[in-house]
C-alpha cells in the first residue's frame, strides 16, 4: 500500500479527521433551555461560586489540548503551525481510540516561548490537561518548565512519552537479560529533547525504593561524542551543561565508539546507521539495542543480531518491538485527568512504565513491548498513574 | 419545569455538552499507517508547499472557536473564563445542530484586549472562523477590530447576531405596516455591543441600492438620554462619540420620553420596564416595538399593544416574535466557510437579514421572525451569506 497517496485521499474525502459532536440533541423549547437558555445560567452560577465544579459541569473533566507549533513535526522539521494540523488532529484520534479522552489541536502561530507559555496559560480553563507536541529543543524544556503550575497537567509527549515506553522496554529486556536495572551501563545516543528526558527518567527511577531501582550509569552522546563537565564546546548549551551536570561521573570522553566499550544498552534517539557492528561487539555481554531514529533506525535489528544483540527494539512499525508514544500517552492523560492530578510527576511516570512492562505476562527477546494495537494497554497505565498520584 | 434544576442534572450527567469523535477508526496497522504515521506526514508536506491546501486536508474548513473572556456572560456579568464555558459549549452544540458545524469553545484566563487579539491571531491556523461571545462592551470592539486581517472572519455575534435578527424582524414588521425602510425614524434604547451593531447595520442599509433601502433617523439613547454631539459628558467615551458622529443628524436632545415621540420604531437593548405606555401612545401610528432586554423586556408585550403597538417583539421564547441570535450565526458562519470568506462584511450581514425576513412568506404582527426551531432557517441564511461575499 502507498501509505502517502492513501492518506492524501483519506484526508480529502474526510476534509479532516475530527469531529465535535453534541451529547445532547436539540428537540424543542424545552431542550434549548435546558441545554442553552435559560437554564445554563444555574450552571454558570454554581462555578462562579464553586470553581471546582468546573470539572463536574462542563467538558473540562475528558478534554486535553494537543498543542504545537510546528517547529519539530515527524521528520519533517520546522513546518510551522498549520502544516502541523494533521499530525495533532491523528494525535487526537489516538487519545479518542486508546482512552476516550477527547482531544482538541491547538497549532500555534508563534514560535516564541514567552508567547506559547502565555497562550497556554490563557486557554487552560476549558482543558483538564495540555499535551504538548513536536516542540523543538531546547524551546521545549523551557515551555514546559513554565508550565507546570498552571494547574493542570502539562506534559510534553516527545520527551516524556518516549521515555517512559523507553524505559518499560528497558525494563523488560533486563529481565530477559537476567540484569538487575541498577546495574546498568546505559549510552544514550542523542541529546535532544528524547535523549534528555529519557537520561532523567532512568535517573529518577530508584529515587523512591518502594518504587524500582536506580540504575548505575548513563553517559549522553551528541555527534562530537560523550557529554561530560570537561566539555569545553557546551559552556553555552543550558541543555547540554545540565546532562553533563547528572550523568557521566566519571568524566569520560570520547566519541561513540569509546564510550560504548563495555555498555549494557544502547539508546538511540539521533539518526540512522551511527551504530555499527562493529560497536555492538565491544558492548556487554546480551546487550540490548533500542535504536528508535525513524524511518532508518541507528541500526537495522538483523545487522545488530548478527552482532551479538540480545534484545532490539527500534521505532518502527515492520520490526518486532515498536517503541511508540501511543502505548503512553492515552493512559497517562485518562489516569491524570481521573486522578484530577495539576501535574504528571515522575513517580507517575515511573508507575506507568512498569504498568506498561508489565502488560506482558512473559516477555521474549522479539516482544518486550504491547503491540500499539493493544488497547487494554491504556487502561492499565492509567490506572497505574491514578495510583500513583498523591 | 426547573430549568435551573435540569440543566444542573444534565450537565452532571453528561460531564459537559461537547465530545470530539474520530472520523476514522483504528482497526489495523493500515489504518494507524494512513491516518497517522508515516502516511500523514505526506498531508503535512502538501500544505507546507501550498498554504491553501489547509482547507481541503484538515478541520479548518469546518471549525468555529467560540472565544470568551466571560467578562459579560448572559446577564450574569463578569463572570470569568471557567463558569463562562457552558454558554460555550452551548453555542458549539448550536451550530453543530443547526449548521453542521465544528465549535470549539475557547475560553481565556485574561480580559486585556492585546492579550486576546494576539491569543485570537495565534490559535487561529486551526478554525475556518472565529466567533467572539459574550466579551462586554467597549473591550469588544477594539478585540474584533483588530482581528480583521487575520485571513478568517471574526464576528463578534452579541454586536452583529443581534444587528442581523434585529434587522430581519424590522424588515417584516416594516413591510406589514405599508412603511418603506427609507420612512422608518427609529429609537435604539441601549448603547453596548449589540445598540452600537444595530445603528451601524441600519445606517449601512441602503448604501447598496441594489441591496435595499437605508433609513431615515436613527437616535440611539443611553441612560441619560439622546446621544448627541451635543452631549459634553460622552466626550472621553470613543464608543458613544461615534454613535453621536452617524446618528442624530438633527443633534436632538431630550430623554427617551421626548425622542421617542413621533417615531415609528423602538429598538430595546437595555433594561427592563423602561418603556411605559404613555410613550408608545406618543409614538407615529403602527409603532413597532422590539424590546429585547431579558428576562424582563422594555415593555410586556401585552402593555405595548394596549397602548398600540402594531407587532411586539421580544428576547423570550413564551412571546411571538422571539429575537434570537440562534436564527442568525449558524447560518453566518455555514455561508462564511462555504465561500472561504475572509472577513465578514456589512453585505453579508444584511443578505443574511434578508434571507431571514424572506423565510418567512406571509408575515403576520405575530409571525415576523421564523421560530428558533425551524432548521432550515440557516441553510437559507448561509446561501445568501455565501452569494453575498466577494
Amino acid at each position: 500500500m502507498n501509505y502517502d497517496e492513501e492518506s492524501i485521499k483519506l484526508h480529502e474525502e474526510l476534509g479532516g479527521k475530527l469531529e465535535i459532536r453534541s451529547k445532547f440533541p436539540i428537540r424543542d423549547r424545552n431542550d434549548l433551555s435546558i441545554a442553552y437558555t435559560p437554564g445554563v445560567a444555574q450552571v454558570c452560577r454554581e462555578i462562579n461560586e464553586d470553581p471546582k465544579r468546573v470539572y463536574d459541569l462542563t467538558i473540562k473533566k475528558n478534554t486535553v489540548a494537543i498543542v504545537s507549533d510546528g517547529s519539530a513535526v515527524l521528520g519533517l522539521g520546522n513546518i510551522g503551525a498549520s502544516a502541523a494540523i494533521p499530525v495533532m488532529e491523528g494525535k487526537a484520534i489516538l487519545f479518542k481510540e486508546y482512552s476516550d479522552i477527547d482531544g482538541f489541536p491547538i497549532c500555534v502561530n508563534t514560535q516564541e516561548p514567552d508567547e506559547i507559555i502565555n497562550l497556554v496559560k490563557n486557554i487552560a480553563p476549558v482543558f483538564g490537561g495540555i499535551n504538548l507536541e513536536d516542540i523543538s529543543a531546547p524551546r521545549c524544556f523551557e515551555i514546559e518548565a513554565a508550565l507546570q503550575d498552571i494547574g493542570i497537567p502539562v506534559f510534553h509527549d516527545d520527551q516524556h512519552g518516549t521515555a517512559i515506553v523507553l524505559l518499560a522496554a528497558l525494563i523488560n529486556a533486563a529481565k530477559l537479560a537476567n540484569k538487575s536495572l541498577h546495574d546498568l551501563s546505559i549510552v544514550i545516543n542523542g541529546a535532544g529533547a528524547a535523549g534528555t528526558a529519557i537520561a532523567e527518567l532512568l535517573l529518577c527511577v530508584g529515587h523512591d525504593p518502594s518504587v524500582c531501582e536506580s540504575v548505575k550509569e548513563i553517559i549522553v552522546c551528541d555527534s562530537k561524542g560523550a557529554i561530560s563537565r570537561t566539555r569545553q564546546d557546551i559552556a553555552n548549551n543550558v541543555t547540554k551543561m545540565k546532562i553533563a551536570q547528572i550523568t557521566n561521573r566519571q568524566h569520560r570522553e570520547g566519541c561513540l565508539g569509546d564510550i560504548l566499550q563495555g555498555a549494557d544498552i544502547f539508546i538511540g534517539v539521533s539518526v540512522g546507521n551511527v551504530l555499527t557492528s562493529a560497536m555492538v561487539e565491544t558492548m556487554n555481554s546480551d546487550p540490548i539495542i533500542l535504536a528508535m531514529a525513524n524511518p532508518t533506525p541507528e541500526i537495522m535489528p538483523d545487522e545488530a543480531k548478527k552482532a551479538g544483540a540480545f534484545v532490539v527494539g527500534t521505532g518502527r512499525s515492520d520490526f518486532p518491538n515498536q517503541v511508540n508514544n501511543v502505548l503512553a500517552f492515552p493512559g497517562i492523560f485518562r489516569g491524570a485527568l481521573d486522578a484530577r492530578a495539576t501535574t504528571i510527576t515522575n513517580k507517575m511516570k515511573i508507575a506507568a512504565a512498569y504498568a506498561l512492562a508489565n502488560h506482558i505476562a512473559d516477555p521474549t527477546p522479539e516482544k518486550i513491548l504491547p503491540s500499539v494495537l493493544d488497547k487494554g494497554v491504556a487502561q492499565n497505565v492509567a490506572q497505574a498513574v491514578k495510583d500513583a498520584f498523591e
